[in-house]
């Protein structure tokens, strides 16, 4: 749960499933663990909380038992929702996934996509990242770093003209809302910078990056026929974990967020 | 040396110091275990090369020797000069350090000078990333991932004051010369956001980045004397290594390089 935050005081926000909210909390909990061993908590004392996908609030130690703590919690308002930023990746090796999951979420995403496509390794799916459940935790750790209890829908394993299917309704259905930016990195047949990509009017921007090897013939023809602008991000050769940052950062700042 | 390069099919640059070039590379060396063992270069096979602070080329492995590989190689013309971006980070903790030097260098900073600050804890410059020069293998790994052998200035362990006095030379010095543009990020006490803040003529930046527990006082008076703005990067909160790639990388694009 400890991490270096830059330029803050705060120390991450605790989460909570709504189910857990009327039961005492485990001694061995690592949320326990961490409150009253990191944060030196004791009965009366507060702390930063939220719900997933829920408010933030306060949360107070009433109580210290052998076996569990007794918190209290007072939630603030709702929170406003976010602009939808939705990211597909081409399926990668798990660690670097794992890095994705986190610092995407912690950047604002609302959904992560993790996608199959030509070049890709379709074993990647099978890892226990994605079968244990894994995954949720870097989501969870993300959304805490950002002190946001909001995660991202999250998916992984179908096909990139699937995913694009279900987030894009067919051009007849879209008509009557706004279109969505939609913006995939490519390093060989980009038209044009990343950085000069306008956003435009559009609220909603789905963000596509290839698998390591990058996107195939079928790939880039599938994203064509969607509308997506093909990018690139320079000459430098950047890690995918790298280039999402980069690229979620340049697009918040364009958007006014950051 | 293996890392997941997004949307490349070149595996990262192997890199020499100037004055290895003429010797045969002994069997133990990680690069020749890299080119025969990952790579599975041949005798006749070639490979990207680069000579730090130099120009790129391409490698030929000659012979496979018991004790050492025998390589040749051809270099290309000189790389033309970065824009000056230099960054100035309050120290981190070393396992903050290790991933700003190699992910600062892979987007082409030109320098990098971990500061001492009000709020730091000054015992990280005594850390053995410093003394036994660790720091040069992250700044390596970065240029080797980034396909470019120049390698940014690093310094520690100086005073923000003293490093701000040493990069920027007196107003009345600097007359002729075009003003680099100052930029510093701050949670706190930012009167604008980042995004928002033009680069203008400025062909050189100076971004600043304070150290986890923020600026203090004296810090921020420093940096609004010699002329830092002062800028956020909005409400969610950071760690250190995904805000120095999130400014770095909306620079970037601001320079028209991303």
């Amino acid at each position: 749960m400890q991490s270096a935050n830059w330029h803050s005081t705060r120390v991450n926000l605790i989460l909570f499933e709504p189910t857990e909210l009327g039961r005492p909390l485990p001694r061995q909990d690592p949320r326990a663990q961490h409150l009253c061993d990191v944060l030196r908590r004791r009965p009366g004392d507060t702390f930063d909380v939220g719900v997933v996908d829920g408010p933030r609030g306060k949360g107070t130690l009433l109580e210290v038992g052998a076996e569990a703590l007794t918190l209290s919690f007072v939630w603030g308002a709702p929170l406003p929702p976010l602009d939808p930023l939705e990211l597909l990746v081409g399926l990668p090796r798990p660690q670097t996934a794992r890095k994705i999951l986190q610092e995407a979420t912690t950047l604002g995403v609302t959904a992560l996509h993790f996608v199959v496509t030509e070049r890709g390794e379709p074993q990647y799916a099978q890892s226990t990242l994605w079968s244990s459940g894994e995954w949720r935790r870097h989501v969870l750790a993300g959304a805490a770093q950002a002190f946001d209890p909001r995660l991202p829908l999250v998916t992984w394993g179908q096909t990139l003209a699937a995913t694009i299917a279900t987030r894009l309704p067919p051009a007849a259905e879209n008509a009557s809302v706004d279109p969505p930016r939609l913006l995939a990195l490519d390093n060989y047949e980009a038209s044009v910078r990343f950085g000069a990509c306008e956003i435009g009017p559009a609220r909603r921007v789905i963000l596509a990056l290839g698998p390591e090897r990058g996107w195939g013939p079928g790939d880039r023809a599938e994203l064509r026929r969607h509308g997506f602008t093909l990018a690139h991000l320079g000459e430098r050769v950047l890690r995918a974990e790298t280039a999402v940052v980069a690229a979620l950062a340049i697009l918040r700042a364009r958007s006014g967020l950051i």
